[in-house]
């Protein structure tokens, strides 16, 4: 019997909801189908940083690298501790360390689920780099406080970090319908854009069955929103695959509908998967969060560790169990909690 | 009689239509409503530099500075001038040099039109910080060609520079109904988006009666979509603002109802008036591009210059005329033409 071990964060919040319900299925779906699964929890966030001074022990990459796969619920609590401190002390470093260079997210509408928009049919797969380009966190402030300050926040892109993001997007486009959307901004940014470009021009002749469009990050913002159906696998750079995979989440009907996987195709380091919803602590702890997000994003962790009936059985029952408004949480305009829909989940595999 | 000198740039691609069609509706409102409008067309823009190697003269800069307002159609042809070139010979330098700090751009539905969304309810103001940050140019690369490349992107964000536009966001605030949106991605970001932030958090002391609601970029994105009723004044960075407001044109039915302005509010160096949307190349000369973006940049340029009433007058124009499919462009689903929306227009005046 195959068995992996799984590192699990919960997290802050709702993260800690979340999780527990995904755990519940991807045990139930580990029994149906013969592999077993070995959570070990660590309890790392914004609370542990109250009490320690930092969200992760200082061997935490190390105890997680052993790990077969890592689920995270949700990072972040703003009135504990500042979002720049929170994410640059677990979650960006995971992502980071482990060159988990992809990140991976699919938006199309589940059954039963109806978005903000008056179309409805579209299937996009976001790719996003995940360790470089905006997030480099290179930067600093010069005359603190004073009328001449100045604060710079440098980007950095190497051929390494685009070059293997773009190949990976162009390998899924072909295993899907053959189109990539590489999204810039070379217009305004002639550096860090332009290089961007020029790599998609030079891979793309490697990929002569793959057509690439290329679109500026506003424009194709709005056409995620015109025209969904028109984009397929989309790559961006960090910051813009954050935020394209955020409307991608939005036209899915919200953020509770957006899971996540980050990557590293390599093998050699653990990949973290992770809904694309934050702590949300306005709601924590009532039950209210809705947990389909998370359990896809388990999904996508079964299927990453080959187990790929059950990744399958588990979003068929997403499909069925989200039909019937009894299973529908606050945010789905229904009254189920986030435990109750785990059940449904659960009795569906 | 008041008269007022404009430079007009109609540039590329359907820029020339409808800047065409704005000037047909703008001296009809200065002849109803007593005024003069003076405007002197420079031919600059792609043609432009396939024939000089410039976008626009050397002295570009100073033969529009004496004018009262510029008056831009579109900038671009992407296969005849790269874009990061030519936006960075005529339109970027234009907003910079002129410390047109504000670009300002209003979202909301037209009398007659719809957008992709199923809620119709929003009314938005976009104010984008407009000559620094992200598209500040400043970078490079190193080891050109070899697979150590590296290109880097430098987003500089001074004082003087968030701080005066964060005002101006505060005081529009304060004319409506006092709540103010302030994007950044400090979680991500910790310099530039931090610094941001403080400064926010600094000013909304001294505007107690504006209520600050702080979003990351890829929320503020997302809840565009799923609510954009909830959102009145927004601020934003360079980019982020473009990308936002490009949200709020996708809402609003496309960028052929996008308007925008870009102001110094100073008034010692004229501020420039241009719809959203590009060049768009391939509808270029058929009479196809839907004008209604052009002619609501021309009267955010008559309220700048005090002609408020003329201003409205076109407003009013506006929303009378779309609710008839007659007057309806291509992108609209309607059979008009460029021109004859604004021969419309101008009866309606
Ligand atoms: C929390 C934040 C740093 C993170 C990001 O921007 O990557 C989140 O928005 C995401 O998309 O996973
Ligand atoms: C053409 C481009 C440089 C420009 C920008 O990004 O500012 C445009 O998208 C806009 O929004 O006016």
């Amino acid at each position: 019997m195959n068995s992996y071990n799984i590192a699990v964060i919960p997290g802050d919040g709702v993260g800690v909801e979340v999780t527990e319900a995904t755990l519940k299925v991807l045990l139930a779906a580990a029994e149906k189908f013969g592999f077993n699964l070995a959570p070990t929890q660590y309890e790392w966030g914004c609370e542990y940083y109250v009490e320690h001074g930092e969200m992760m022990p200082a061997d935490g990459l190390s105890q997680l690298k052993k790990s077969d796969a890592i689920y995270l619920g949700a990072v972040g609590w703003p009135e504990k501790v500042c979002d720049s401190v929170s994410l640059h002390g677990l979650l960006l470093p995971i992502r980071k360390q482990f060159d988990q260079f992809v990140n991976m997210r699919p938006h199309r509408l589940l059954t039963g689920t109806s978005g903000p928009l008056k179309k409805t049919k579209f299937d996009i797969l976001c790719i996003r780099e995940n360790t470089e380009g905006e997030y480099s966190g290179a930067g600093g402030r010069v005359h603190v406080g004073n009328p001449h300050e100045v604060a710079v926040e440098t980007s950095v892109f190497t051929r390494h970090g685009v070059e293997r993001l773009l190949r990976f997007g162009f390998e899924q486009a072909r295993q899907r319908s053959g189109k990539l959307a590489s999204i810039t901004k070379s217009n305004a940014q002639k550096y860090s854009m332009v290089f961007w470009d020029e790599i998609t021009e030079e891979l793309s002749a490697e990929y002569p069955d793959v057509t690439v469009e290329r679109y500026h990050v506003d424009a194709a913002a709005a056409r995620m929103i015109t025209h969904p159906e028109s984009f397929d696998v989309i790559v961006a750079s960090n910051l813009f695959g954050d935020i394209l995979s955020d409307i991608g989440a939005a036209i899915q009907g919200g953020l509770g509908f957006a899971a996540s996987a980050n990557i590293n195709p390599s093998r050699e380091l653990p990949s973290m998967f992770e809904p694309v919803h934050g702590s949300a602590p306005d709601i924590a702890g009532l039950g209210k969060a809705n947990p389909v997000a998370a359990v896809w994003s388990g999904a996508m962790m079964l299927e990453h560790l080959g187990e790929t009936k059950a990744a399958q059985a588990i979003m068929a029952a997403l499909n069925d169990v989200l039909a019937s408004p009894d299973n529908c949480t606050p945010d789905m305009g229904g009254k189920a909690t986030t435990s109750e829909v785990a059940e449904a989940i659960v009795k569906a595999i």
